[in-house]
């Protein structure tokens, strides 16, 4: 097995994570293109490395002057229409989505019209504009390999088996660092206590995210779409070990669960690897060490985003986009110590009240419903500080 | 999908829940055929409930005079040599094989020659023979389905993975009733415990080979031949809870589990209905209900047929099928009150002392090891008693 792949947010969590995969199977892999938010220095060092001669930035300003810290002969791609432009690169099989928030949108698209096999990472594509995202991948018959180890495992759970079988997704959930506190502990949660994850090592934003569940939330959308299975066949059960990564029931009964350390390689090295699996000398889980695996169910009065999404989802409207958006407003407000942990929610709520029905009509439809959702959540947070 | 069946051991505790899987799905499955060891009286009752046209009995003499018990019209096939034929009978598409002991063993190969898609329940035959069984299942290109909940488990968790990438296996047990005795307990554990399992409702000799563990170092040589995998690859982990029925550890640190509550009727239907699956209103693990997952490492001083059995698989030789012949004897003993508990593995052992090295040759060799571990057996022991 030998790939040409594209590595979009490279800097980020998951492109670090992707590029570990690829170092120690360099004989498997070849880099042939990668690009970031605004990183350039880490974009340069990666491009060392890995022999990259294609890179791309969306921020414009991030790049000037800075092409020298590249090799002569480096092809850039800038912007957007740069990503975009990368993503169709020719010598590419594989793209690998991580970047950020739907900023990865419009190469993401570029990517399946280029018939490029996708390893998706950014979730909020999906959450924001899933039905659009996989109605492409259909007319372009390309594979989405979902990188989420909730995702991961249930892709992991279904091979071998038709989708006409699934009765119902059950995602786990760690559960995040309070799911011991009350709800009056959780008025005055910290920053620096959100940002504390038990078992994951993430983004700040992700395991705010974690924290308030939203993170749960979003992939119970991000199943729907993957695996075109209704949103009220999805559970979510608390797993606090995070093991048990999600679990498929089908018709007869008989439920599949995929395991393994939580690890973000792993997910990442399925997605690289299929249909092929990783030689791999690490240990797994070893079952008599682990002794025991904990499920409970989630209290959607303490994380109330869990609600909330479960009312997006019937509305059949843009409104998981706009959950979203509001999402990740509020939490960028909470980060910078403007509001309280659990003000997130209540923006995400009002947010709603307000946009609960934007008709899903177009991709536009969706950005557009981001964007006024943006600006409403932005000034309900103003509200609060 | 439809299905021509024939069941061999129709009247035992498979076969009663073989049953009631095709009960409640008539328009799936047509017994064509059905047998048992000498149980003429249910066997009569089956065909009248599924209108059965063909059935064999292995003992002649528990057939005489009762053919009146059947309709008329109703072909028999009795003795060895009878079931072999109904066992290729050109109607049957099937044969679910789940007579108790190695006596299915010829008809089972008779089903693999008239290519029939093989339901195997009856573990002894792969243990003793099952060099030869896969075998002749791959020159045959006939598929073998295995009905043990931990094989099906297994089975299940490599669909739509290649074996190439399996890394090890990973059995569960219940531990039985005695995990948490002492070993000075075990010495007088009565007849009456033995059969008083905590999870499943089995037969009687399984259900002592599950309270010896016996049941489970069968598994670990039925899983080798069944999946092809060296038996240093294959583990043993306890489970009590039995909802968990086996796992694979993949290559890449994967590890997917089949779960469903203990009950045979869910792999039975697994094989009935593959590569479909059957649509079940029934319940399935709710995992919050249920809470917990334990595992822990077997004690094989407490159970020495797990350590024994080791012996047996690294000798390559006929020992597992002296192994299972001497724990057949055993524990005949011990139900008929003639020894202790813990005498089962102490025949087994002594049995091995003289039998380990017996070359695997051929089926008959098998047959012949099989005879001599017996009467061998019989003697130890008579010392005992």
């Amino acid at each position: 097995m030998f790939r040409h792949i594209i590595i979009f947010g490279a800097t980020g969590s998951i492109g670090t994570s992707t590029l570990n995969v690829i170092r120690r199977n360099r004989h498997h892999f070849s880099v042939v293109g990668i690009a970031a938010n605004t990183n350039v220095e880490k974009l340069a060092q990666i491009a060392h490395e890995f022999s990259v001669p294609n890179v791309g930035i969306f921020d414009k300003h991030a790049f000037t002057g800075k092409d020298s810290l590249f090799k002569r002969g480096t092809h850039f791609f800038v912007g957007e229409d740069g990503l975009c432009e990368l993503a169709q690169l020719s010598e590419a099989t594989a793209v690998s989505m991580a970047m950020a928030g739907i900023a990865g949108l419009k190469p993401t698209m570029a990517a399946i019209e280029g018939k490029k096999t996708l390893l998706l990472a950014s979730k909020e594509i999906l959450v924001a504009t899933g039905k659009f995202v996989m109605e492409s991948a259909r007319t372009n018959d390309v594979q989405i390999l979902p990188v989420d180890s909730e995702h991961n495992a249930i892709f992991q759970c279904l091979l071998g088996n038709g989708n006409d079988f699934i009765d119902r997704l059950i995602l786990t959930a760690s559960g995040g660092p309070f799911r011991n506190f009350s709800r009056q502990e959780m008025e005055n949660i910290s920053v620096e206590q959100a940002l504390r994850h038990p078992v994951w090592n993430m983004g700040k934003k992700i395991t705010v995210d974690s924290a308030t569940m939203a993170n749960k939330a979003l992939e119970i959308v991000e199943a729907k779409w993957l695996f075109d299975v209704p949103s009220d066949h999805i559970d979510v059960v608390i797993h606090p070990e995070s093991i048990v990564h999600s679990m498929v029931k089908f018709c007869d009964g008989s439920i599949i669960a995929q395991m393994c350390p939580p690890n973000m390689e792993y997910p990442i090295a399925n997605c690289l690897f299929f249909p092929e699996r990783e030689r791999l000398a690490k240990p797994s889980i070893n079952f008599a060490e682990q002794g025991r695996l904990n499920f409970f169910a989630p209290d959607t009065t303490k994380f109330p985003h869990l609600a909330i999404i479960r009312r997006c989802l019937e509305a059949d409207s843009n409104a998981c986009a706009v959950f979203q958006a509001a999402n990740e407003v509020a939490v960028d407000e909470f980060l910078n110590h403007r509001i309280k942990f659990t003000q997130i929610s209540e923006i995400v709520a009002k947010t709603l009240d307000i946009y609960l029905g934007e008709p899903m009509t177009s991709l536009k439809s969706c950005e557009e419903s981001v964007i006024k959702a943006r600006s409403t959540a932005k000034g309900i947070a103003k509200e609060f500080n």
